[in-house]
């Protein structure tokens, strides 16, 4: 009986927690046909993209966290580099194409698993669109960024140490800032927290 | 009827390739209990860790590779951070605790969809012993590296970076060495390539 929702059935798909032979970790294994399902933390690649001096952000159309703004990023995909899907995600969340310059930070929320690898980035032109994911997209000064309004605590990180690091060119990417692991303060939000996957 | 291995067979588990609902890539499905495999790129966490201008390498216990030698590297686990990740690895292969000092590089090895984070490390004694997946533990002095019997082409890039960057405190991570992919040259080897998994 096949169940179609993306969520798996607790009473269908990978549900009993087992060590498989040769393992030495918990995974979660389907009674019914054997499947061992791996999991592993899922890297989100994104980036900070200026034009002339403004920065570019995206409105969310879906949740979690939907109207609230952020930058281009979202889940790395099968057979992709780290730059290749940064770039993709800027041009399927706002139909730009966008040139690389460093890696600006690499975020860890543990709680949900999470590698974050941001990048600075510059648009080529300054033409952009709201693609599929998103309600919105324009191109801010620093004093209209919307910081009330940004959809996870990794865009504000990433939007504060690109201000920090300015124009320097060789530097080590940041990390979290110290003790923030990425969830939400009190009253912040959902259980998606600092996720910026579309 | 419950099939055990670690390899989920052809005809059970996860099988069909179809895009679910608000998706826009192919998954691949259980037809038996509608389980979506969703898949992603692994994260790889290392580190090349020093001792007195010496170098730790872990001889290889495990396929693939079994005999050739590695830093110490594996893939990272759900709710670990990248630097804890590289740090479980150095206890785990070479029974030892490291100080990571900078990030060194992030390698793509797209065609196995895997993304390293490489760090630079310090051993804090220089007490080791080979862990269960090592058959010996060594610090080398870098005349006494053994580069043909390196087990990955990104053992041997982050060495070469590692020497190229010296003592430097502020640089931008390495990326891939230009035009390199992480697969074998010919007759290099298997087909599990830059993979430094555990």
């Amino acid at each position: 009986m096949a169940d179609t929702t993306d969520e798996p059935s607790p009473t269908a798909g990978p549900r009993v927690n087992r060590i498989p032979e040769g393992d030495n970790q918990l995974r979660l294994v389907c009674p019914d046909c054997g499947f061992i399902n791996y999991e592993n933390p899922k890297i989100v690649v994104g980036s900070v993209v200026t034009w002339d001096g403004k920065v570019l952000l995206c409105k969310r159309a879906i949740n979690p966290r939907r109207g609230y703004w952020t930058i281009p990023a979202g889940y790395l995909e099968l057979n992709e580099t780290a730059v290749d899907g940064a770039q993709r995600e800027a041009r399927e969340e706002a139909c730009v194409d966008i040139e690389i310059d460093a890696l600006l930070a690499v975020y860890n929320v543990p709680r949900i698993s999470q590698v974050q690898l941001i990048y600075r980035a510059r648009l080529l032109s300054p033409d952009y669109a709201a693609g599929e994911e998103s309600l919105a997209v324009d191109l801010f000064d620093w004093s209209d960024i919307p910081w009330s309004n940004l959809a996870f605590p990794s865009v504000t990180w990433a939007l504060r140490h690109f201000q920090e690091i300015g124009d320097a060119t060789a530097f080590n990417p940041f990390g979290n800032p110290l003790g923030e692991l990425g969830d939400y303060g009190p009253g912040g939000g959902d259980s998606s927290d600092a996720a910026s996957g579309s």
